[in-house]
């Protein structure tokens, strides 16, 4: 049975399905996009009048297609109207990022700020007024929000923040605490981050992205999607074991990798105040750093061994402050690897640092409305 | 688009349709199964005869639908005609399990066989044999096997069982060992366990299944389908880490899970000969056996607890030797999951046992044919 079409569902579709191309294939002309979908040349016509109306779409100028026939003015996602917001409120840090329809970042902003101890309400209110500085540079702009989402560091299950146990909450419905004029969206950090990966970095369709801060979380891609587990509650690397009888964790339990190879940890282990210090001091090839560096690359890699027998993983990459961290992590957790897993597996998973830095969560927070823009245009259209 | 679906496309949509109704619903009339397509009572009684005559399905006789009108003609998923095999080889013992397309089993026979150290090709004959037993009894039966599954205690992927270390195969293309008259594939046992499990056990939609043999192996699923992940390699539970310096492994690895938990360390520490007795000097306080029940679930505690903080777990499922087993082992293994996920997860999953005891994988093995020939019967039917 082939059920009726209504002629709304019906121009939504067809919206999506020319932005989508547009969004894949870069600048096409009309007639290009006529080819791709399959629709009569006035039917997308009059479907990108529209989204060039509503700017979502700009034509680019003349393109010459093929080698003979008349350049066709070619049209491209517009980075003029819509917009998006990615927040993250994690342990140390407050961020923001605005993205345009075209991919562009058109606001980055990270507050250093200790939420230690502070209460959801105190933290968000932080969180809230950062928000509306991206918002109101982004209406300064001529732009558009169309939406947020707000990334926090522990695991999310129905709107709701089910614990961080390096802020000491618990069962927090953040983005409620926002009082935003665009919806705002509640996500895990570490999922965030993979999307942003996906998106915006390396971008291979199987990877674990491994999300390092005071807390260890971890997002999974398979097939290009998003792993979430039955409540959304996957990837908790952070909590992986790594000694039972090793140190007290903040979750409760203990020998978790966090203990190990959390930010925390490693300053600690290192002998030093901050990230750049500890950097600077491996680079100095300072000892006690390297012996910090090389027991949490350790013990990050025997968690890694139990999470690739149990996922299948044949690529990690390793944001956050694993990131800078890379040149030294990476051996030593690269040699537990092999040593664990080569001879079941017959191979050994690639360890790579993400090109994103600090923003893969924001960026992934901000690329998730994107993305909903793309599929489902009429949706974010003025009626 | 509307895309001009061709005729024997659309016969072969419609088939599926109908044997899909009728395998979800129970006996249906006619009526019934033309109201639940959208088909026409006409197409209907097509597609019911081509099925009746094919051996799919079997009228039922008179039932009487609803409070008033005529009695219709039920038809029910048949048992007389298509059926098929699944085949086992596990480290100490081969199986096989004749299923019809009703689910019924028609066949099954376990051999108790230490295949340890021997060639695949060894036993691969044996397999062959129990096969070549299991075929001709269900031709007896008047039955036509469709396909055959062969599970393996080993990661597979693309045809190859990548490793067994315990019976020390490595890259064996297993089902190409076989010389049967039907099509053969090759899949992990503890994937198959779940499927089985899924399919003819419990049921939830989500959960893990554990397969504990002289290996552990573990099967996700996750929406009422398979977790395979990127190469189909993932549910290597056996060799999740409990501890970096614990008892070296056949993987290569140590501290393995399977190094406490799996069949033979499990008899070892209890002092035992094999399950039977093991699970005798349990049932009367054997100290020596209590402490060895304790150990292999407390480590079964630590590994789990790794997978449910990457996985989200809710509900696992103890198969294999875990189901004698399960008295002694849930217990400590529950205090290790509440001890370790309570506080961060803010509830604890459920442990409970299998029921299929050591047919799970060989009923996952059987019900994967049958669950092709209900989603697409036009590819079995006879030409």
């Amino acid at each position: 049975m082939t059920q009726p079409v209504r002629h709304d569902a019906m121009r939504a579709r067809n919206l999506g399905l020319v932005l989508g191309e547009v969004s894949r294939g870069g600048p096409l002309t009309r007639a290009a996009l006529a080819e791709r979908t399959g629709l009569t040349k006035s039917t997308v016509s009059k479907l990108v009048g529209d989204l060039v109306e509503a700017g979502f779409l700009a034509e680019t100028g003349p393109t010459r297609v093929g080698e003979r026939g008349r350049p066709g003015v070619s049209v491209a996602l517009s980075g003029a109207r819509m917009a998006s917001l990615g927040l993250e409120v994690n342990v140390d840090y407050l961020a923001a990022d605005v993205l345009d329809l075209s991919g562009a970042v058109r606001f980055s902003r990270r507050v250093d700020r200790d939420n230690r101890g502070r209460a959801p309400e105190v933290v968000l209110r932080a969180v809230q007024d950062l928000a509306e500085v991206a918002l109101a540079e982004a209406r300064a702009a001529g732009l558009t929000v169309a939406g947020a989402v707000l990334a926090v560091s522990g695991p999310v299950a129905g709107g709701v923040l089910a614990s961080a146990p390096n802020l000491g909450w618990r069962d927090v419905r953040a983005a409620e605490l926002l009082d935003l004029p665009v919806p705002v969206a509640l996500e895990n950090e570490a999922n965030l981050g993979a999307l942003g990966e996906l998106w915006f970095g390396a971008g291979a369709p199987d990877f674990l992205y491994v999300s390092g801060e005071i807390g260890i979380g971890a997002g999974l891609v398979v097939g290009s999607e998003l792993f979430r587990g039955a409540r959304g509650l996957s990837g908790e690397l952070g909590h992986v074991l790594v000694s039972a009888t090793g140190p007290d964790c903040r979750c409760g339990a203990r020998g978790c990798l966090e203990t190990y190879a959390g930010q925390e940890a490693l300053l600690a282990a290192g002998g030093q105040p901050d990230l750049p210090a500890l950097v600077a001091a491996l680079e100095a090839d300072d000892r006690t750093a390297l012996a910090a560096a090389d027991a949490a690359a350790e013990a990050l890699g025997l968690a890694l061994t139990s999470a690739v027998n149990l996922l299948d993983l044949d690529r990690i990459v390793l944001g956050g402050v694993f990131g800078p961290l890379f040149p030294w992590l990476a051996p030593p957790a690269e040699a537990v690897l092999t040593a664990r897993l080569a001879s079941l597996r017959g191979s050994v998973p690639v360890l790579s640092s993400s090109t994103l830095g600090a923003s893969a969560a924001t960026l992934g927070a901000a690329g998730r409305t994107i993305h909903r823009i793309l599929a489902d245009p009429a949706d974010f259209l003025p009626h």
